[in-house]
């Protein structure tokens, strides 16, 4: 009899986004003429930038000509893309990345649920408490938790609660753990890290032998010059930690598909014979063996965001959404609400009125002034009475929605 | 301490591909001026069909616009897409698949290694030998087998030989196994599987509970209309199979990466609490949270493949391929070489001369007369002996390899 991996039967419901599409569904076949906005899946609204538009054009012409016709590329990315991402994006802030560490892929979704093909079980893994679900559901069905309590907290896992009560930044944990899943700008909290506090975790994944995946999806929203955009600009992080990367928030690539995971070749770990094995060797065996690479097409188009017309684009629209976030963070400040969140960050972290829980205040939103937000606690317990809301859409949208939301739910 | 996956440590070498590209280098980087022809890897050549390029051209316009941008796409492709693939390639066939049953990828590489996700371990596990080694390694890396012996076999994997003593079908086991993996047209042997030899296997699978993978990436290339395209022509085969299929050879999209699976609702499998549980649901949910989806842009290329102007060229395609085939085949079997496959499939598979090993002929093949191929014995221990030569290629390089392999290792 064939068996199942029945760890996926532990996953609570849908993945968060599906249930949140299954909602609004409802209502908008309900209310057919309902204006909703859209401010909660993260997801992008506004042109993909000229200069990847142009690059992927003529990529498209080259594939009509078995002179400049593209098969199969490396699995890896091609060299011409690594060499600019290596340059512009790490060495440029004075991080120590060459481009034979760098993996492009089509998602960081996709690279931070494979990367747990090459750990083992065992290992015990620590994540912040709210946190992206993908970290947690790709940990329940590789087996690595047990079953998940009322609160939705699944056994095994150790939760690292962040909230307004510590700044929105965990606490370095005083028990061992051996993974460590750290996003910075958060999402969905949009907190940031100061340099002391990645030090923190450095030293603590140093010394314990422990490695910190490190999602920087949204380091370009950082305008702050403090502020660090990627884990190795932290003396020490190349033996303990990897870096998830996305094209999709800087410049629009939700639809279209890229990203990149570094593993530092320098990044080693015992096994059980007392060896030394490289993560990098290990990632480059899972990749070359499981995956094909990414459409030429779209890595040329992801090459053109290091232009110089794609660097003035892409700033452009990052801005863009900053001005929208500053909007929401005004409007429901100024409306008596408690807004953490959306500085050098594309989320507004919200407490929700009159102590609604999350999903109550996501339905009462829907319902009376047809906004779709996230609900806190659909990121993890600690997220329960707060509310996230995305800076992603246009300029009326936004100004719309929150003309909406204050009007109905102003407390001052 | 982190524990890995000590499963990668017992993959043997390389995998076969990065094998050949490193000969490959070496010799060119030793003879700079060798005129070498690739018939290796089995990568496409020719340029992309003109109706996938112009619906691409178009999708990457409509990025540029906020009404037609389009951020994330559902997981399991668009409707659109899935809906033509259901009914011209499945359902004009006589194929009960509903578009709701496919899912696409951005390759069959990828799907067949993460297929794996939903299954535990404790399955026994069918290959034929030789097989294309992606199915072998991604079950070494699941902890799916023991270590290799002298031969690469894995401990724990039933092979089951093909070759040209048993016309290249594999019999069907008399131990029971759970997953099978079986790919018609064949990759490497270029063999191809009569309604009656799929029907035996699907009965097998129906009588033991078992579930055939079925990769069929290979199937644009059957011109006889006794030869099924689809494992889903055979009736029972809604309760215990999977199949994958690819844009890669069909269309020419290697590298600009498009595929597909069907997953029947249908295919049940019951669990230790003796409840039945839905594979298409556990795919489902693997997709949701793993993957986010194929570029637009390159969904759309694969849409139009079924426009009446998209399926007059990929035959065109399809049949310059299957024309060097034929080629090669007269060419070899004129010059005295044991040949098989290339016909309704774009692998020919030959008996090496001599009683090289395959790695001997391949060397010799390169530094002789600078042609790549495949060493048979790449693909497992009973591929020894043989060989792969691709199609994909050019007309004149193709003639340009016979004439040279046939100038220097004729026998007749």
């Amino acid at each position: 009899m064939v068996k199942i991996n029945e760890n996926y039967l532990k996953l609570k419901a849908g993945y968060l986004f599906p249930e949140i599409a299954r909602r609004v569904n409802a209502f908008a076949a309900a209310h057919p003429d309902a204006p909703i906005i859209k401010l909660g899946i993260g997801d992008v609204t506004e042109p993909l930038p000229a200069a990847c538009r142009e690059a992927m054009t003529a990529a498209v012409a080259e594939m009509g000509d078995r002179t400049t016709f593209k098969g199969y590329g490396p699995e890896q990315g091609y060299l011409w893309l690594r060499e600019k991402i290596a340059a512009q994006d790490f060495q440029a802030r004075g991080c120590d990345v060459d481009a034979s560490e760098i993996f492009i892929s089509d998602g960081s979704k996709c690279d931070t649920g494979n990367i747990l093909d090459i750990f083992g079980s065992g290992n015990a893994i620590a994540v912040t408490d709210p946190v992206y679900p993908v970290y947690v559901d790709t940990n329940v069905m590789a087996g690595h938790t047990g079953d998940a309590n009322a609160q939705g907290e699944y056994g095994g896992l150790v939760y690292l609660p962040i909230n307004a009560e510590n700044d929105f930044t965990a606490s370095i944990p005083t028990t061992k753990v051996d993974l460590i899943y750290l996003c910075f700008p958060n999402n969905p909290t949009g907190a940031t890290a100061t340099k002391a506090h990645l030090k923190a975790w450095v030293d603590y994944a140093n010394a314990h032998g422990s490695i910190i995946f490190f999602d920087a999806a949204y380091e370009a929203f950082i305008t702050d010059p403090e502020i660090p955009h990627s884990i190795y600009e932290i003396e020490g992080a190349r033996t303990c930690a990897i870096e998830f990367r996305s094209f999709s928030k800087n410049a629009g690539f939700t639809g279209t598909r890229c990203a990149l995971t570094v593993v530092p070749k320098s990044l080693t770990v015992k096994i059980s014979d007392s060896s030394e094995v490289a993560l990098h060797s290990l990632w480059n065996r899972r990749q070359s063996t499981k995956f094909n690479g990414v459409s030429y097409i779209v890595q040329r188009g992801a090459e053109a965001v290091y232009s110089e017309a794609g660097q003035s684009q892409i700033k452009t629209l990052v801005n863009f959404y900053l001005e929208n976030a500053q909007i929401i963070r005004n409007q429901l400040t100024a409306a008596g609400f408690a807004v953490y969140g959306g500085v050098n960050a594309p989320y507004v972290w919200v407490k929700t009125p009159a102590d609604l829980s999350s999903w109550d205040f996501f339905d009462q939103l829907l319902e009376k002034v047809n906004v779709v937000g996230t609900p806190g606690s659909g990121f993890g317990a600690a997220g329960e009475g707060y509310f996230r809301i995305s800076a992603f859409n246009s300029r009326a949208n936004v100004e719309e929605a929150m003309a909406r939301i204050t009007a109905k739910f102003a407390t001052v």
